[in-house]
């Protein structure tokens, strides 16, 4: 039997219509779209590719995208002072550092410097640590509002669509990466999976991806996962991508995994497209959450909850 | 073949010795010890008793120990007064807030008003997120200094010492809660295990703690883990405290257990005490921190990293 075709380019379609009519909305209540900035430094071929995704993207919604890009001979300090002119500017709703950042910058530095506020890939490491420190879905959530990686956001969008269980499942991720591997490890633990991730050092890796109810896998090793490596009707999101033979495939040898799987995404057209869709709902969440308590307010909530009545509002609305 | 007992008393025996020398060089240096300040609101009795171990250690290796407490009708904004009263105090250079606070009180919110340069329980969402963000062991850190929360660096340490290999181990981690299971898991993962976490919905738990080369449970449920559960020649590190016909247990039935394993913690005696030394190499740690960039620099480090150089070097040198 083969597997259901995850379709994420069919879901983020449906997601991305819902956020251009929110684009409306917000547009009509406050007079403009909001803006998502793009910032990169260098030429990165997969960088300006997916830059230009997110570009067409935002077009498609409505969101207003404005690109700042540097050589890759930018100093480190002011890549901090173009991401402190972002955080200070009021027009900016969100921003998007592209990685990898040319090797003469540490991109955590870049990173941090990032209003947490603004930060819609989650990358920051308030960001982060609220969602590891978030609690079980039907629990209170008790932290303040976060940013979760558009990348495994968009995965488990996926799950959700398709009425897939988490709750119970053995999840197993391959690939302990900051903005897949681990995120999406914190967000399946918090929906009560049992989630094991696996790096290079383990062995066997099939050990493992055997066990997996639900298979993730974050290597961008061209079929990594192989058929064998599968347990029959397991649900498979491959976040991987990769040229062999002149194509672009996935981790996941695709065409044999899916007569084992019971769901499979395909590469291209699964997880990729629900990153573009998660990105412009975060955008429009921050956007959102700007207007409703004026920019400098959404950035001390989202630093330090200053106003315990106010976080306690925002807490409860926060929506992973 | 009964197990190697992982002797927590003895090994934090050693490690109160190494910091009271580092506190009489910092004393002879600086002119007075490091002062650790613990914060509490109510009087749970757990939190009482630990109060009073920590201010037993403190003494033991002269570090200044100054308690903060509050009935338990204490208001969210008179605690997070005290804890900018605190951040603002020079002379206190680390801070622990005991939980559980008042069901009144959102912890979180108290939590997040520490500065996370002072947090030396590692509870704040950055510190929290650094860990989360920090690189495998043998790369790059990456991300600014940091503090791991005392109790699974303790377990950690407890490892080292015994020189028990983590690296491609199966680590297997029954609870997921904030100052314990979900930093351990990220501790363990930074260093090469393959983990996975289970919580209260992982069905039959025995089909994962049978797997596991280091097995920690982390419920405070008596006696959960039995003999059939664990693998031959397994490391188990018990993190359990409860009371079973009026003796201290752990989670782990030690007496069963340990004709199994091959290295196992008792309780007590194992993974408490180790968090007590924790603590104090944490103070220590941000005592040091402060005296060398001042207390403010120290603050501003441990937020957003202004100064890239500095950085590095502080990142080059954090610990876990």
């Amino acid at each position: 039997m083969s597997a259901r075709i995850l379709d994420g380019r069919q879901v983020s379609k449906m997601i991305l219509n819902e956020i251009a009519q929110e684009v409306e909305s917000y547009q009509d209540e406050y007079g403009a779209p909001p803006t998502l900035a793009l910032v990169r430094a260098g030429d990165d071929p997969a960088s300006v590719s997916y830059g230009g995704m997110i570009e067409r993207t935002c077009n498609k919604v409505g969101i207003t995208f404005v690109a700042h890009t540097r050589s890759a001979d930018v100093t480190e300090e002011e890549m901090v002072r173009l991401i402190r002119n972002l955080n200070g500017d009021d027009t900016v709703n969100g921003v998007i550092i592209q990685q990898p950042l040319p090797e003469s910058i540490r991109s955590e530095v870049v990173i941090e410097a990032l209003d947490p506020g603004k930060d819609i890939d989650g990358a920051h490491p308030l960001n982060a640590g609220r969602l590891a420190r978030a609690a079980f879905v039907d629990q209170p959530q008790n932290v303040g509002p976060y940013f979760v990686p558009a990348t495994p956001l968009g995965g488990l969008e996926l799950l959700k669509r398709y009425n897939i269980t988490v709750d119970g499942q053995r999840a197993v991720i391959v690939g302990a990466s900051n903005l897949i591997g681990k995120p999406l490890s914190l967000l399946l633990t918090r929906h009560w999976a049992t989630v094991t991730v696996c790096d290079l050092h383990t062995k066997p890796l099939s050990a493992m991806t055997e066990e997996a109810d639900i298979l993730a896998s974050v290597t961008g090793v061209a079929h990594l996962i192989t058929a064998g490596m599968v347990k029959e009707g397991a649900t498979v999101l491959d976040f991987g991508f990769a040229e062999m033979d002149g194509e672009w495939v996935g981790d996941v040898d695709f065409e044999n995994v899916k007569e084992i799987a019971s769901a499979i995404t395909p590469v291209p057209g699964g997880t990729g497209p629900m990153t573009n869709a998660m990105l412009m709902r975060n955008t429009m969440t921050a956007a959102e959450r700007q207007a409703r308590l004026g920019v400098r307010e959404a950035s001390r909530v989202s630093r330090v909850p200053v106003s315990p009545a106010r976080l306690g509002k925002e807490a409860s609305q926060a929506s992973s």
